[in-house]
């Protein structure tokens, strides 16, 4: 049995095989090649945390995969990091435990930041290059990094907004210290305005952007929506997008970026396509430059598996 | 954090404080003060397997625990092992991983066996100690032990029926080894009649005891039914005896052993108790000498939680 730590993990991984392995899970769920249950949650609200249980099998794969991953929100206060968990990878030919991944969180921070460059470069017109980023937190960062390496052919230039001018300063100097520029900007409707794709990191309970803000062409990839009662984007702004992209209809459509339109009537299973899809050349993800698309990432258990395999991959390599 | 090998976990366990974290763990539950979501499952049938993912958290403990339980029917043929897993103990105030228990399922064979002997000291007449176990397999040497354990005091005689004798045989050598005399006994309706208390540990999917094979008195803990359409006991004597005790009301007439009898219609919610109540002297197990009383067993994420309890407080004593 493997057991790795996280420093191990990080070495393991190749950007380029887990871009690969991420997209195959996509189309592999949206074939219906992937046992993924509903997602077990446990609640401390005595502490301001949870816990997401994830797990599944994709079909024929020799591993199976159980994911923990928790988020305690007032750890900051302590000195502690929000996000903790890990992978436990299984044989689905024997039961047994085949590695113990202690990845901290790092593994879901990444395969979310893969998929949303993957949902981005799939939803953004063929000669776009401007990525607004929404939010200056940990997965902010992560996104950026992965769509630098993704969309490096198209040279990326990255904006981004924050409420806090100081974190969205950090943000700036710790991308550059990876070689990676940011422009900070100070209002979030000129980077709406300036943006060809965005991609929105919030954990809002209330729309941050606004159906006015967006033009024809705009992409945005929404990762915030991932609980019931969590809305980055104005609803009319949801109606109104000329395609939708959700990497489970099922999930989006019940608490993630799509549900509150759905609820509202105003889209339903028909008005929206699964990213699976639309990287398998099922569904297209956009049929003109001036579309307006929307990717909704909720997570899947298929990205745990995808990520999971890479490492070991990595390490047996 | 602690990494414990089965080893560790072994030495670390003491028996007394275990029997006494399930009790108080099944009361816990009887009383809502457990958060425990549906069990997570996932089948293999290509391999004859399946895992079952359980999880959950007891009021104001300062740790909850995700259990991961493998069962791979095909193993022995290989050499293997048939049950496989681990548990992982999370703080319930951090997030963070706490402990990983590489018990590889000793542990839930443990605390089903520790819950078989509870509810068999419960139910079975106070002067009773004829002990008639059914099946010969890792579960049946566990139920045993644990019995011979719990039951000390009133000196238990055990005998035992397997459908092999040479399996039979192998349980009697196993437990003199451990000191422990066990009868084997070639018919099983002559077991019935000459036990006080029966035990059954088999994966049945027909019942193997008949309604017509028990007497007045005789006290019965079913274990083998943990899923939709496994059956130990005749629907007919599920239905004619005069206490029915489960460790979950939920499971047990789900897809536990009462389930064939409530499907039928000859039971309801309310012609059960559950443990927990029964141990907080809530309900009683039984009301005469002559009545006939069923424990059924589906198995609770509290007594994993329970046992990891005393598995941790055993390491840092």
């Amino acid at each position: 049995m493997l057991d790795l730590t996280r420093a191990e993990i990080e070495a393991a991984v190749d950007l380029d095989r887990a871009f690969a392995a991420l997209e195959d899970g996509f189309r592999a769920a949206s074939a219906g090649r992937v046992q993924m249950p509903p997602v077990g949650y446990l609640g401390f609200p005595a502490h301001n945390g949870d816990c997401h249980i994830k797990f599944g099998h994709i079909a024929d794969d020799p591993i199976f995969v159980v994911k923990i991953a928790t988020g305690f929100y007032d750890n900051p206060a302590k000195g502690l990091p929000t996000t903790s968990g890990m992978m436990i990878a299984l044989s689905a030919e024997t039961g047994a435990v085949v590695a113990i991944l202690r990845d901290e969180g790092w593994l879901t921070d990444l395969r979310t930041a893969l998929a949303g460059a993957i949902a981005t470069r799939a939803g953004m017109r063929a000669d776009a290059r401007r990525i607004g980023i929404v939010g200056a937190g940990t997965q902010a960062r992560f996104q950026i990094r992965a769509a630098a390496h993704l969309l490096r052919e198209r040279e990326p230039r990255f904006a981004a907004w924050a409420r806090s001018p100081e974190r969205l300063e950090a943000l700036r100097r710790d991308l550059a210290k990876d070689g990676i520029a940011v422009e900070p900007v100070a209002d979030l409707e000129a980077l709406c305005a300036q943006s060809d794709a965005l991609i929105t990191t919030t954990p809002a309970v209330e729309p941050v952007i606004r159906d006015e803000w967006i033009g024809p062409g705009l992409h945005i990839t929404a990762l915030g929506a991932d609980a019931p009662g969590k809305q980055e984007l104005e609803t009319a702004l949801v109606a109104r997008a000329d395609i939708r992209i959700a990497d489970s209809l099922e999930q989006s459509l019940d608490h993630g970026e799509f549900a509150a339109a759905a609820a509202g009537g105003l889209i339903g299973r028909s008005d929206c396509v699964e990213l699976g899809a639309v990287l398998a050349g099922q569904a297209p993800a956009r049929r003109s430059d001036r579309d307006i698309t929307i990717a909704d990432l909720t997570g899947l258990a298929v990205q745990d598996i995808a990520i999971a395999r890479v490492v070991l991959d990595g390490i047996t390599r």
